[in-house]
């Protein structure tokens, strides 16, 4: 993310245009984009405050401003289900993915949560993904390149029941279908008192991952679901907006953990197997 | 946090005892901590894995564990109202908060957004941070030396109302009483384009606080609120938990826009101040 | 609301076609009903078992049912705004409507809340329903009629500034713009300690109307919304469906209480009057 | 419910004192209550207005009032889980309950859902419980007694595995452990066409009954949970409470059908059978 108040050759950059339509591009010197109500020439862009007003050649308005980490995955390109803004904060901030840590997510899809990790961990991280289609991984690379990432991201292709390459990561996030049947595997790539979490649409396989992963030594478990509800910002009628997202799917936390063959430990490693956040 | 495996001297731990309770310290060679179920010497946990079970003198059961920031926040002495996680996690992904910014935040209460945004930015990241009141400021200090974090926050005590030291920077949240009034004093600390967010406990301020920013010049607003839904993680009994937190606060964003006076431009400029995300 | 297990001559019914598609009808012996998928004569399907299948002329097939008063309010012709069944039920039972009562709306609108009151009170109870607009009026008459609730039914056309007719009404439904203007008038109509309750579709409103209320002697105040969410029903799937209704308006229901001069009282009286169901 | 202005000798009643406690009585002439801040006679109160003030000997305010079904089933005395109103409200009209009906229940449990329906039948209408613990029903008995509904109710305690007595009722509400268990009897009991309705805590239950309910011929099958949200009600502080009940059961409607066994009805009973509510 630039510092700068003024945009530059290389930023990424967003043009916001009538009724919102949302174009995110990386400035160029001597580019051009080419949008529905005219052509913009990336020069006009480039030394312009973030903020401003800058027009095509047909003279339609957009605004300038850099893209937030919500606005990259709102337009993001795609062709698997993305993640929303309002469970990737809170998977980042409960698996507290911080600047220079090393983690891992399988599959790919098309590189929302690679993006969200990416940006988490700074230049000093590393993000390692895998995913089993290379057409789907082909894009998540355009995606992660688009937005200037790519040197903080590993992919990998596999059949990811095959297990992974890497150890000790400090935190993995599951989105396959049947997350179920690769937790062995999850686990011997995190490191101990590694974050694991997986984003899972049906209360089906909530009910068939909970015993995996008490069986494979995860504990700490947390279930839940993120709703976000927008309202009108008309101060005259402040109200909430007449429909929303209802579903996007279940979130489920785990630790790995290392109970002590130790008798003593064995009331609080019960415990933890069973925690229900009541 | 630690890339390692293992918990070395300085490292920022967690213990969870039975009943989930959290204690959440710095390692120190040769130092001690007093439980409730006894006593843990720094030194057995010093060299041990994450995630493994450790005891007290009295044979009391912990595992040890490296604190997410969602864990940290949740723990954090506090005197005022914290933010959850729920709201910061979506706060930071939608301000688009990323390691190397420099953003700012007023009132400091007891630093849960302080530690978040210090986290987030990275070390080489800065976060200004300002509150009117020394003992609350005391406080937060505190919180965020116990998190090691100190080397990335700037302290700064003073009514609001005078103003801001700092221009240019990437965001500022806000959450203060009647944050409508300090609105001109942000926008003159915003970089062009700069993400703004507040956090409004009641309708009532949120019809306040929207015309305000509009006659600001800021545009793009975005109003909601996160609701988060804890299930009970027993496979068999697969159901949300009985009771959960209604309301934390409206989550309220915008973006610091600098109109043309170009007469193109004003169609634009009418229809981002009235957006409402329907 | 027919005992019997056959369809018969006059019974309000419903046809449920493939897609789900809803008609609502009365049976009348040598009726013809046109459908999309063909003709379906009223003489075949009176004396059929309900909930069984029956054929158009062209042989679509159709489900017989008798409709509820959810399917009533679903399927209604409407040029307004109308109740939701999940409101309705909320309102009937919170105002404690039951048969035998004597209760008033205003305005009647498409005549939802109007059918939804009149099927509570039963044949020995009465609705007293205003409105100011006669094609409004118009509409929600031939609704009443086509369920067959006309004889419970009184409509009168007026602007409500002017007051109402009727005393001692058990309950009334205010579902109006600007409701707070007519407060007085609905106190006045209202039996002592009589029911009443509005639906507002803003925040702005709300605030609006609960001085009014206070300030006119109305008390035991509760505001509230009711979700629905529904889920897929598929018992290897099972999760909520993807989008919702997120708002159709805040309830408010309240009491018409006469507080006492004694000097005693004024401390619940006060009380009352700031109920906050925390 | 009585249509007078007036509390008569044998109305039910409600006081509400001080903190809001709520008492519900049936007024006997020469009758005395013991609260808590004194002794009110009955004679006290039979003649004067609803919704008036009244003191106990100790001089201790009360406002007089009649009880909604809302506030009955909140005050109802109570050994297993009662239903909410909210819940309540929704399936009385989705299954649509009116005066004169002859519905069903199983299990009796401490008689909300009785009281909800026996309200709704109407002095003409008729609702069968049944019950399996004797000492459960005989709370109910009392319950149902204590608020005048005995005439309209008729308990059966029985094992429901050996099926009901009834056929042909209009509707049948299910609340027991292991409903799924009971769908051929239930559905024995309905009319063509009936509605059944049931609450179900647990994900992993409905994934269970919904296989049974396709399987014994019920169609038109709609899940859901019903989210009641309360607001603070101070004009100048609008916003939603705190804390709220985040879960009380998902709710389960469907139509007994009878499709016919010609090939073209095969179409629509396939899909009623998976009807989504999308």
């Amino acid at each position: 993310m630039s510092y700068s108040s003024i945009a530059r050759d290389g930023d990424l950059a967003q043009l916001v245009g009538l009724s919102h339509k949302h174009i995110i591009l990386t400035l160029k010197a001597g580019g051009e984009l080419q949008t529905h109500r005219g052509v913009i020439k990336h020069d006009n862009l480039i030394g312009s405050n973030w903020g401003t007003q800058v027009f095509s050649h047909t003279g339609a308005p957009f605004f300038l401003l850099q893209p937030s980490l919500a606005d990259i995955l709102n337009e993001l390109p795609r062709t698997t289900q993305i993640l929303y803004p309002k469970d990737i904060g809170y998977i980042l901030v409960t698996m507290g993915i911080a600047p220079g840590q090393r983690v891992m997510e399988a599959g790919t899809g098309s590189g929302s949560v690679t993006i969200a990790l990416a940006t988490a961990v700074g230049e000093h991280g590393k993000v390692i993904s895998y995913e089993q289609k290379p057409d789907v991984q082909n894009l998540a690379r355009k995606n992660i390149e688009r937005v200037g990432l790519t040197s903080r991201v590993e992919f990998k292709q596999r059949d990811i029941r095959e297990g992974f390459d890497e150890t000790d990561v400090d935190a993995f996030f599951l989105d396959v279908q049947h997350p179920q049947e690769y937790i062995p595997q999850v686990r011997a790539a995190l490191k101990p008192g590694g974050f694991f979490s997986t984003i899972i649409p049906t209360a089906t396989q909530a009910e068939k991952i909970l015993p995996v992963l008490k069986k494979n030594l995860f504990a700490f478990v947390e279930v839940c679901e993120i709703l976000l509800r927008y309202y009108k910002s008309d101060p005259t009628h402040f109200r909430p907006v007449d429909r929303m997202v209802a579903h996007t799917g279940y979130l489920l936390f785990a630790r790995k953990i290392e109970p002590s063959d130790d008798p003593r430990g064995r009331e609080l490693a019960n415990e933890v197997s069973i925690q229900d956040n009541t």
